[in-house]
């Protein structure tokens, strides 16, 4: 065990991400694979498509049959029969001759590109003519133009969305090896909480962060697991931590705010085995008594009872430690913000980064933020709020007008 | 059965949501709350919380007593024991009294404040010395300040996120009404389509455009039902379009560019019970094919068979009618979009509007869109792409540097 009070910056914070492996893999079916996060490399097995098709109905040609051709002018082309779909061709084209085609057609041999349907006329059923010219490979997807055999597809680290997955099915790939799903536990920790299911006597209330806290892992991509609530006791508290550390990825103590429960918390974290002691304190706010701790290579974390500073917390410190165990590499899985400014002024302290919570609006195509005032005791400040807006410890505020980034909530 | 050719435009298109009715309600665990559209409103049925609570570790006093203290005229308080957590107070406060309370701790009869454990010391057991004063309210949440009695919490058609499940929980709610996810029945046609699991022969291609639309139904809080491939042929089309209507909420068919299959999709759909074809063809771009029916309050969709138009048409068209039948209010679930400038100027056909794929990059914190070129046959466009920009069917093209929404996909 080594502990010492050591309240730690943001940036600081969030770099001990690089401590904790991913979480390890698994193989899931294509159809469960978007927003899953890819655990190899994926190239191009074979060409796509595998062979040159039309992308409109029409005709299949050379596109030197039609150069110069025009309204006033226009090219006489012999029909030398139809391509089935979905079959080889069984024809070949040669100069001035075309094959009827559909969308998705295979080129016949011969033919480079495709007139429009739109723009010929049949003048019997072995002639048309043509009122425009095409370029070779017009209206005509080649063999490996969508990508071409040992093509890079995508990355490991990379979270797959719908057309990842399309990707995958477009090269036959039924099953793909994807990081598992990071486990976390959370511990309720304080002499006045009651579980839900209670009605709280005078003087206590009811767990609310272990079900903000788990939609928020749920959310993340992680896998919440409940172990209820512990009071004020560091025995219990120890006892039910090293559990949910011997059985998750990582754990999440909430509550502990007052005195007495700070120090039971830090010194159940402490007995850990392997424990470290890496953040006792973080220069945000809300959200400055967090701790955090490596233990047996796992995080785990202190964070504040009140459910606003829980939730910020969350988002701001513990969630890029879920990416990371998560297996998501933060290169590869783009975040992009809303951008909004500010409609008032908002003082903020120097030496720390200021969470707030906003309200956005649209006024003619461009989002202002409204901060939501209130204690992080108040649920409602964030019921309230569409996102977050972060003040950097180097500044001291806002100003009225300012444009800033809202991470949603 | 009502057919005729109804191209259309996509305001007219998406006001036709207002004829589908939500598919029904459910009730599920407050665990499970997050992500759910809420079915019924939600209203305080006590104060939250029930008891003036304080939010720091301290000393619960009437405020009072410290007005005019200073650190060179410090007030003297009389301790007069301390606040047990998730207990009744049993003492009460008096003039030039205090009690020692902790975060969280209930306020004691007669305090209205508390003064920080920073701000005051301790003389002996039972005497402080206060350098600064307090005002009434100070470092308390007081009875109801979060959420009065019979105060509105949310509304029925919200998508509840974190903090919703959060706030069902603490007024003890453990399972909540919530609209069911819309069961969509997704086929794809096409006699050049086979399932991913064969390896496709000359002229035929494996689907994708199962596997990307569920993909997205999935993300959209929808449920997938594949229904596999139906070749070209009436029959077979409308036999297994009819099971999935009666089976499912909603209705895809994908593919069918061809013009025979179109025909056939149009001739399957308008055979539905009672059916009406609202749109044949929608005025935009990729995916004017589009065809919008209504059969027995259901939507049915056929959709193009390129995967970049199809999966367009999804989130443009297709996203907001799902969300309707899946109960959301899209005044209260709002939908924030990432803002950016083109690094380009982008043609555009007046009449239609125009969905481009972009890439975004930050430059000086500010998002940049590039177009990403290529024809909606390739999937590789939108796997480079990180959005889309919707160009109004108003104007000529965007000029470079003009300001967008992107819509994420």
């Amino acid at each position: 065990m080594k502990t010492f009070f050591n309240v730690t910056d943001l940036d600081t914070v969030r770099s001990f991400t690089s401590l904790f492996p991913p979480v390890g893999t698994e193989t899931v079916d294509v159809l469960e694979a978007a927003g899953r996060v890819a655990a190899q490399d994926f190239q191009a097995k074979e060409n796509l498509p595998a062979f040159s098709r039309a992308i409109m109905d029409g005709y299949a040609l050379k596109a030197a049959s039609t150069f110069g051709a025009s309204e006033a002018n226009p090219a006489y082309i012999t029909i030398k029969g139809g391509v089935p779909m979905g079959r080889r061709p069984d024809l070949s084209i040669g100069s001035g001759e075309a094959a009827r085609i559909s969308t998705g057609g295979a080129l016949p041999e011969g033919a480079d590109s495709v007139v429009m349907i739109e723009h010929a006329e049949a003048l019997d059923n072995q002639t048309i003519e043509v009122y425009r010219s095409v370029a070779p490979g017009q209206h005509v997807v080649q063999v490996g133009e969508d990508f071409k055999i040992e093509d890079h597809l995508f990355s490991a680290g990379q979270r797959m969305r719908a057309q990842e997955a399309g990707l995958l099915a477009a090269f036959g790939i039924e099953s793909v090896k994807v990081y598992k799903k990071a486990r976390v536990g959370i511990i309720s920790t304080g002499d006045e909480i009651v579980p839900i299911t209670e009605t709280p006597p005078y003087g206590k209330i009811r767990d609310i962060n272990s079900y903000s806290l788990a939609a928020m892992i749920k959310a993340a991509g992680g896998i919440a697991v409940n172990y209820g609530i512990v009071n004020d006791d560091p025995v219990s508290l120890f006892g039910v931590c090293r559990k949910a550390h011997t059985e998750t990825d990582m754990v999440i103590i909430s509550g502990g705010s007052s005195v007495g429960v700070r120090d039971y918390t830090i010194e159940a974290l402490s007995q850990l085995p392997t424990s470290e002691i890496l953040a006792h304190g973080i220069t945000i706010s809300p959200g400055k008594p967090t701790i955090l701790a490596s233990a047996g290579h796992k995080p785990v974390w202190g964070l504040p009872g009140h459910v606003v500073s829980a939730m910020v917390v969350f988002e701001a410190v513990v969630k890029p430690f879920l990416n990371r165990i998560n297996g998501a590499d933060p290169k590869s899985s783009s975040h992009f913000q809303v951008s909004a400014r500010m409609t008032r002024n908002v003082p903020s302290v120097l030496g720390r980064t200021d969470f707030i919570r906003v309200q956005l609006s649209d006024k003619n195509g461009e989002y202002w933020a409204t901060p939501v005032l209130g204690k992080s005791g108040l649920i409602r400040t964030l019921v309230e709020a569409d996102g977050l807006v972060a003040i950097d410890m180097n500044t001291e505020g806002l100003e009225k007008g300012a444009n800033v980034n809202v991470i949603l909530v």
